[in-house]
C-alpha cells in the first residue's frame, strides 16, 4: 500500500493554521472573509504548483483538478471546507481539504497517473457561523438548495452572499453540479468514540438521521411565596420532568439512539415566579428512520402523559427533520479495503455531525474516512489531532481514491 | 361591633385607581414617579377633608394622623403603599392606605376620639419596579436600611432617588422612626388560599422565611450528533434531576414548605449542544426558621449526591435570606378578636409576599389583615377584589384598631 509524506501534510496544516491565527491556538475565518480568502488563496497557490488547473463555481466552491488519462471519465473528487467557526480549530474541514492535496502531491511524487481525473474540492461555507444554513455550498452543487435563495442569504451586518461572493473574487462562472464519479471527504470525527476505542481510522457508513422538536410548556405563572404546592402548575417542574424521560429515551434506542435538549428558556422569569411558560429544544439521532419515528413518537406521547397528569398544557412542533443517509456501498468497501490492506486499527461508525458529504451522498457515490480528535473535542480553538493519526487516516484516502480512479499501467 | 362605610372606600379606590390607569384595568404608578406625586395628593387631599395633619419623612414616606386624647401617648399606624407594578392592580397596598383612611373617616362619622393618635402610612417604593430594593420606605423609617443608601439608588434612567424626591416635592423632614404604639396594615393575600378556603379574612401570623440559593451545575459542552451517552456530562439532564429532587423537598415539608425553581439559563446554549454549564435559582419557603435550615441542607445535599452519581460539579451559594417574622402577639390577637366579634369567615394565615409590614415588626408590635384576591392573581392589571370582601377586610382593621387605640368614653 502507498503512504503519504507526514511531515509535508502537516506543516501545511500548520501553515493554513496560521491565517486568521487565534490567540487561544485556533483559528478563525469566517465563510467569505477575508481571512477564508486568503486561506483559499494559499490552497490555490498549491494546488497550481502541484501541477492542478483551477474552477469556481456561483456559490464560490473551489475545486483543483488533476487530470486523468481518460478524458470522457467523472472525476474522483475529494476535499471538505476551509471556513471556521469563529472560535475555530485548526482541522476541522482544514484537514479533508490538504489531504486531498497531499493525496495529489503523493502520486505526482510517484509519478502515478490515475485513468480518472481527480479534484479536491473547497466547499464554500460550511460551517454556516455567518451565513444559515450551515454547508449552502455543497447543497448549492448537489441542487439540494437554490442558488438564488443562498446569494440572498446576508449575514449579520446585512452582507449578502453574492456581495461577499463578489467582494472576495469568488462568484465563478463553472457550471453547479455535473458528473462525479465519487466523494471522498477525510474529516475529524467530531466526537469521542475512536478515541476511546482506542481506533486510529473510522470507516464511515454514512450519516444518522435527526429529528429536531421545539416543546412549549404552559402552566400558570404565580407568586413563589403564596402558592400553595398543591394549587401550582409549574411549568419548569414539569419540563423537569419531560427532560428526565428524555434521557430515558436514549437508554431505551440504546446504543444509537442520541437525545439532547440543548436550549431551554423560561417566559418573563424571575427568582420569586412560578414558571408560567417555557420553551425548550430536542434534538433526536438514531442510525436508522424507522427507530427515530419511534423515539419521535415516543417523545410525543411520554410528554402528553407527563403533561396531563401535571395539568400542564404542552405542545410539541417539528422544526428540522434530516433523514438518515448511507453512504455508497462501494466506496465503504473502497475505504474499508484500503484501511485493512494498511492494517491500521479501524472500526466501522455512522457521523454524528453534518458534513459536505453528507449532502454529496445524495448526489454521488460517497464515502468518508474518520480520524480521531483529542477529547473529541470541535468547534473549540483547542482542538487538535495526532500527526500520526494525520497521516494514517491520508493513507487510507489516498489508496481508496486510488483504487476508484485506476491506476494507469 | 362597628362597620365602615364599603361603598364610600370602594369609591375611593376607583378614583385612586384613575390615576395611572392602564389600558387593561391596572394602574401604573411607579415610586415617585408623577403619577405616583398625584395618588399621593389625592390621598393627602382626603386626608386633610378628614381633619388630619400630613407630614412627610426624608425618604418620603408620607403620614396623616388623626390626633388622640392622650398627648403623650404614641400613635397607632395603618397603611401600606400607593406605588405599584409597571402592569399592575388596583389594588395591592392601595387598599391598605384607603382602608385606613376609612377608618378615620368612620370614627369622624361617629365622632369617636380614641386615646391615642392614629396614623395612616403612606410607604415610599413598597414594590421595587422602579427603585431597588423593594420595601425601602419602611426599611428606611424602621432603620433596616440606611438612608444615605437608599437615596443614592438609581433608576434605570440614572435618576437617583434623591432627585426623584426632590422632584415630586417628597424629601420631607419629619424625623425617622419615632414612637410607633402598633401598626395594623390591611392588603389582599395575593395568593388563592382565602379564595381556596372560601374565607374572607386571613388573620396573618406572620411572614414565612425565606432563603434564595444560587446553583450552578458543570458538566462538559458537546456536540450533540456526535458524543455518546455514556461519554456525555449534561448539566441539563442533571439538572432536570436537581429540579425535581427539589420538588420533592417541597412535599417532604409539606404543607408549610414551598420551593420554586423560577430562573433557568444555560450558558452559550444551542439545540445541538449538550449543555455544559447552566445557573439556576432556588427559593426556599417555610413559615419556621428550624425548617427552613432543615431545608436548605437537603437541597444541599440531594444536589451533591446527584453530581457525584452524574460526574457534574455542583456549586450552591446563599444569595438572599430572611428569616421567619412572627407578628406580635397582643396585636394578631386584636385582629382574631376582631374577626370573631364579626363573626366573618376567617382562618390564620401566614404572608407569603414580602409586606412593609415585615419590616414594621422588627420596629413595633404588627400585624396584618388579609382578604381574598380573585385567582389569587396579584401584580397584573387583571388583579380583582370583591367589594363585599373590601368591606369586611375593613371592618376588621376598623375594630382591631379601635380596640388597640382605645375608644375615649
Amino acid at each position: 500500500m502507498l503512504k503519504i509524506n507526514g511531515e509535508r501534510l502537516w506543516a501545511s496544516l500548520m501553515a493554513m493554521a496560521e491565517i486568521g491565527a487565534t490567540a487561544r491556538g485556533g483559528s478563525c475565518r469566517l465563510a467569505l472573509s477575508e481571512d477564508d480568502k486568503a486561506g483559499r488563496e494559499l490552497f490555490a497557490r498549491w494546488s497550481l504548483e502541484a501541477g492542478m488547473s483551477l474552477s469556481v463555481d456561483p456559490i464560490g466552491n473551489l475545486f483543483a483538478r488533476r487530470p486523468g488519462s481518460d478524458p470522457d471519465a467523472a472525476p474522483v473528487m475529494m476535499g471538505s471546507h476551509l471556513d471556521t467557526q469563529p472560535e475555530g480549530g485548526r482541522f476541522d474541514g482544514v484537514y479533508g481539504v490538504l489531504a486531498g492535496l497531499e493525496v495529489v502531491r503523493c502520486l505526482n511524487d510517484l509519478q502515478i497517473q490515475t485513468r480518472k481525473p481527480l479534484e479536491v474540492a473547497v466547499w464554500t461555507n460550511e460551517e454556516g457561523a455567518r451565513f444559515t444554513p450551515a454547508m449552502f455550498g455543497s447543497a448549492v452543487f448537489t441542487g439540494i438548495m437554490d442558488l438564488e435563495t443562498a446569494l440572498a442569504v446576508r449575514d449579520a451586518d446585512g452582507i449578502s452572499v453574492a456581495e461577499a461572493l463578489h467582494a472576495t473574487g469568488y462568484a465563478g462562472t463553472r457550471p453547479l453540479g455535473g458528473a462525479v464519479d465519487a466523494y471522498f471527504e477525510a474529516h475529524i470525527e467530531q466526537g469521542p468514540i475512536l478515541e476511546d476505542n482506542a481506533k486510529i481510522i473510522g470507516v464511515v457508513s454514512g450519516g444518522q438521521a435527526i429529528r429536531w422538536l421545539d416543546v412549549r410548556v404552559e402552566g400558570m405563572a404565580a407568586h413563589a411565596g403564596t402558592t400553595p404546592m398543591p394549587l401550582r402548575k409549574d411549568a419548569l417542574y414539569g419540563a423537569a420532568q419531560m427532560i428526565l424521560a428524555i434521557e430515558t429515551l436514549a437508554t431505551d434506542f440504546a446504543p444509537e439512539g442520541l437525545t439532547t435538549v440543548g436550549e431551554l428558556g423560561i417566559a418573563k422569569s424571575s427568582r420569586n415566579t412560578i414558571p408560567g411558560l417555557l420553551q425548550f429544544t430536542v434534538d433526536l439521532r438514531h442510525h436508522r428512520d424507522s427507530a427515530i419515528e419511534s423515539m419521535d413518537q415516543e417523545v410525543r406521547a411520554r410528554l402528553a402523559a407527563i403533561a396531563e397528569q401535571r395539568q400542564l398544557k404542552v405542545t410539541i412542533n417539528p422544526h428540522w427533520i434530516s433523514p438518515a443517509t448511507p453512504f455508497d456501498a462501494d466506496c465503504v468497501a473502497a475505504v474499508q479495503q484500503a484501511v485493512d490492506g494498511l492494517g491500521y486499527a479501524q472500526q466501522s461508525i455512522v457521523s454524528g455531525a453534518g458534513h459536505d458529504a453528507i449532502h454529496l451522498a445524495r448526489f454521488c457515490p460517497t464515502a468518508m474516512v474518520f480520524i480521531p480528535c483529542v477529547g473529541g473535542l470541535s468547534h473549540n480553538e483547542a482542538e487538535d489531532v495526532l500527526p500520526e493519526d494525520v497521516r494514517q487516516g491520508t493513507d487510507v484516502l489516498l489508496n481508496a481514491v486510488l483504487a476508484h480512479a485506476g491506476q494507469v499501467a
